[in-house]
C-alpha cells in the first residue's frame, strides 16, 4: 500500500501550505482519493467526465447530470478564428507544452474571465477546447491540414484521439484514455497545482492560473517525466538491454524519469492501474516488447534502489501503443490535470489570503553604492 | 523606518520557503535592499540597466560593462514577424497583462530556451523585447499603426515611452522611468516571484517561469493595485472629495488598493521615493490636483487605519502625469520585475529541489463509488 514518506527539508516538503477538500495523497489505507473516492474505484467505474464533475462540483453526477455535462462540453469544442490563426504561426519545432500554454493564454485574451461567477464555464470551455488546441496546431504544423475540431465523440478522450488520428478510436483506446485522464486529474499540492494556487491567491483570472500551471507541468521533474520515460525505453532493444542501460545510468548517478515521488514512499497507486492497461494494449498490438522492457525496468529499479514507478512510467508505453506521438504526452496530462488546477483555484478563491512566504537571506551585508568611476 | 510585521497564519506568511541572496524586505535598519544596496541609494544614483545588471549578476557594472550591456539590450528590441502577427490578432479590448503574458509565451515558442546556459541571454532578450511587445500591440490595436520597435534610446524606460508616444521622452520622464523600474525590480518572495520559483523548481524553461509570474502579477492584490489606485483617484474631484470617498469605502469595509503590505508594517520604503517624483511631475505639469488628492488619501488612510501607501499608490499619479494609459501600468511593472523573476529562477536552478508542499485535508471521509443509477 502506498504510504507517505517522512517529510522534511527543502522544497517546502512536509510544510502545510493550505487546506484542501479535493484529494488525499499517500494517507495510510488508501494511496490517492478524490473527494473521498479511491482513484482505483473511480478508474474502474467511471468515465473522465464523471470524475471531472466530481472534482469540480463535489459529488458524482447522476445519469441526467452527466449527460447534460457531456452535452455542454461537446458544444464547446470549436476554436475562435483568431486562436487558430495564432496556432498556425507556431512552428512544428515548438515544444507542444509551449503551444498549449500559449493557446490557453490566447483564449484568456479572447474569452476573458471578467468575474469569478464565470469560473465553472471558463473551466468547462478549457476542458473542451484544450484537445482541439493541441491537435489543431499539431495537425496543421505537421501535416499541413486545418482540421475541424468539432466532433460528436461522447468523451474528451475519444475527441482527442479522433482529432489526432482523423478517425474515431476503438472502444479499448477510448477506455484507456478515460482511465489515463482519471489518473492524472488531481494530485493535491503538486508543483503545478501549487503554482495555480499561488497565482489565484493574487485574485488573478483563471486563464492566468492555468497558463502558469502548464508552465510548471512542463518541467522534466514533473509532467515532462512521461516523455522522458518514453525516450528512455524506446532506446532499449529488449529487457536485458534495458537492465544494462539502467545499471549504467544508476552507476553514473543519472535520474531515471518515471521513478520516485515527492510524497509516496513505496509505490504510486496509479502505477498498478495504468500498468494493467499497458499490458492489454500490448496484447492487442501483438508486440509486447515495450511492455516487457518496462516491466524489467520496474524490477531493476526496485531491486537496485527501492525506487518504484510513478504514474508516468507505464503511461509511456500505453500512449505509444495507441499511436500517440511522444511529444503530445504531457499535453494530454494538461487536458486532465486542468480539472484539479481549476478546482484548486476555486477552493483558493473561496477562502483566500495572498500566498507570500518568507526567505532566508544569505546575501552580502549592507553596502553603499560607489560612483560608477570607482567600481 | 520600514519594519517587518509579526508574521503568522495563512498564505505561508512568515514561513521560510527557501534561501535568497538577492534582496531583503523589511529587515530592521533598511527597508529594502538589492544585493546589499539600499533601494533609495540605487534609485538616486543609477539607471535601471545598472540595477538589472546588479540583480542578475551580483555586482554593479563598471562603466565599460554598463555600456556593453546597454548595447546588447538595444540590439534586441526587434520582434519576430510571427510574434507581431499574433499581437495583431489580439483585440483592443483585451487586458494588457493577458497580452504581455501571451507575448512572453509566444516568444518561448519562437526562441525556446534549450539549455540553462542560455538563461542570461533569454532574460536580456525579454528585458529588451517586453516594451516592444506591449507597445506594438497597444499602438496597433488602438491606433491602427504597425510601429517600428527598434529605437536608439539608451534606456529601457526611454524606449518604452518613445514607442508609446511616438517621440523621445524628456529627460525628466526618462529619469522617472528609471526610478520606477528600479523600485519595482525585485522584492524577495512576493507572490509572482514565488510563482516563478515554483515553476523553476520543476526545471521548466525560463519563458514558462516568466509567463507564470506575469499571470500572478496581474491579480488586483498584487501588481494590479497601481491600476486600481488610478481608477480610484481619478474619480476624486479634490482632496475633500477624496477624504469623503475613502471614509465611505472604509465604513463599507472595502479594500483600498495601493495601501498595506504583506511584509512591511508601518511604511513601504519605495513610497517616499516615487512620491517625490510624482510631486516633481505635478509641478512640471502645472496641475497638481492628482498629487494633492493622493497626499490627502495617504493622510486619511494613516489617520483612520494606520494603513500606509505601498509602492503602487504614488505610481498611479506619476504614470498618469507622464501620459501613460492606466491599463499599461501593470505591464510596466512586468518590464521591471522581470529582472527579479529571472534572477530568482537562476537562483532556484542553482540549488534546486522541487517545491511541493503539503495540504491539510478537510474533505469527506473515504467512500465507495455508487453505480450511476444509485446516485
Ligand atoms: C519525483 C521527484 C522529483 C521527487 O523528488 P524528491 O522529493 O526531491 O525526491 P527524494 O527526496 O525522494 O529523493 C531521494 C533520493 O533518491 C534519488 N532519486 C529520486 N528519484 C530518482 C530517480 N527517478 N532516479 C534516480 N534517483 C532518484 C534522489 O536523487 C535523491 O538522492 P540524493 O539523496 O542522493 O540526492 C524525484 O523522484 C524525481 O526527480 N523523479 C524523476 C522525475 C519524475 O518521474 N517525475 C514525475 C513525478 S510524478
Ligand atoms: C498587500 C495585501 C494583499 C497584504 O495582505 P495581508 O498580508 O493579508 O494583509 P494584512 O494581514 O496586513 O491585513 C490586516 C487587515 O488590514 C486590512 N487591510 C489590509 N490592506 C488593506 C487595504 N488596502 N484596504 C483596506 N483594508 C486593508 C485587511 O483586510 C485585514 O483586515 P481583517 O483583519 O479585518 O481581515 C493587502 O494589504 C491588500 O490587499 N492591499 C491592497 C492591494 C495592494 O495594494 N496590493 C499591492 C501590494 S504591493
Amino acid at each position: 500500500m502506498a504510504e507517505a514518506k517522512q517529510l522534511s527539508g527543502a522544497g517546502l516538503r512536509g510544510q502545510v501550505a493550505g487546506k484542501t477538500a479535493l484529494s488525499t495523497v499517500g494517507k495510510s489505507g488508501s494511496g490517492l482519493t478524490y473527494r473521498g473516492y479511491d482513484v482505483k474505484d473511480l478508474a474502474n467505474n467511471c468515465i473522465f467526465e464523471e470524475v471531472a464533475y466530481l472534482i469540480l462540483k463535489g459529488e458524482l453526477p447522476t445519469q441526467a447530470e452527466l449527460s447534460d455535462y457531456q452535452t455542454k462540453l461537446k458544444a464547446m469544442r470549436g476554436l475562435p478564428q483568431a486562436l487558430k490563426e495564432v496556432l498556425e504561426r507556431i512552428p512544428a519545432t515548438a515544444h507542444p507544452m509551449d503551444v498549449i500554454r500559449t493557446g490557453c493564454s490566447v483564449l484568456g485574451n479572447l474569452e476573458t474571465e471578467e468575474s469569478f461567477d464565470q469560473q465553472q464555464d471558463m473551466t468547462d470551455r478549457m476542458l473542451a477546447a484544450f484537445p482541439s488546441i493541441i491537435n489543431y496546431w499539431y495537425r496543421f504544423s505537421h501535416d499541413g491540414v486545418r482540421i475541424e475540431t468539432e466532433t460528436d465523440d461522447d468523451t474528451i478522450g475519444a475527441h482527442f484521439l479522433h482529432l489526432l488520428h482523423g478517425k474515431k478510436p476503438s472502444a479499448l483506446h477510448e477506455q484507456v484514455m478515460n482511465v489515463s485522464l482519471i489518473l492524472y486529474a488531481e494530485h493535491e499540492f503538486n508543483a503545478s497545482t501549487f503554482t495555480a494556487r499561488v497565482c489565484a491567491s493574487t485574485l488573478s483570472d483563471i486563464h492566468s492560473c492555468v497558463t502558469a500551471a502548464i508552465g510548471s507541468l512542463r518541467g522534466p521533474l514533473h509532467g515532462g517525466a512521461n516523455e522522458a520515460a518514453m525516450e528512455l525505453i524506446e532506446g532499449m532493444q529488449n529487457p536485458d538491454h534495458a537492465e544494462e542501460t539502467l545499471l549504467g545510468m544508476l552507476s553514473r548517478k543519472e535520474k531515471i524519469m518515471g521513478f520516485g515521488h515527492a510524497i509516496y514512499s513505496v509505490s504510486d497507486p496509479r502505477n498498478d492501474i495504468i500498468k494493467v492497461w499497458s499490458e492489454k494494449l500490448a496484447q492487442e498490438n501483438g508486440n509486447s516488447s515495450l511492455y516487457d522492457i518496462s516491466v524489467r525496468c520496474e524490477a531493476v529499479m526496485w531491486r537496485e534502489k527501492k525506487l518504484f514507478c510513478n504514474a508516468d512510467f507505464f503511461h509511456a508505453s500505453a500512449y505509444n501503443y495507441m499511436g500517440i506521438p511522444t511529444k503530445l504526452f504531457t499535453p494530454i496530462f494538461v487536458c486532465s490535470r486542468l480539472t484539479g488546477w481549476a478546482a484548486h483555484v476555486m477552493e483558493q478563491r473561496a477562502d483566500n489570503r495572498i500566498i507570500r512566504p518568507s526567505a532566508d537571506y544569505v546575501g552580502v551585508e549592507p553596502r553603499s553604492v560607489p560612483a560608477i568611476s570607482a567600481r
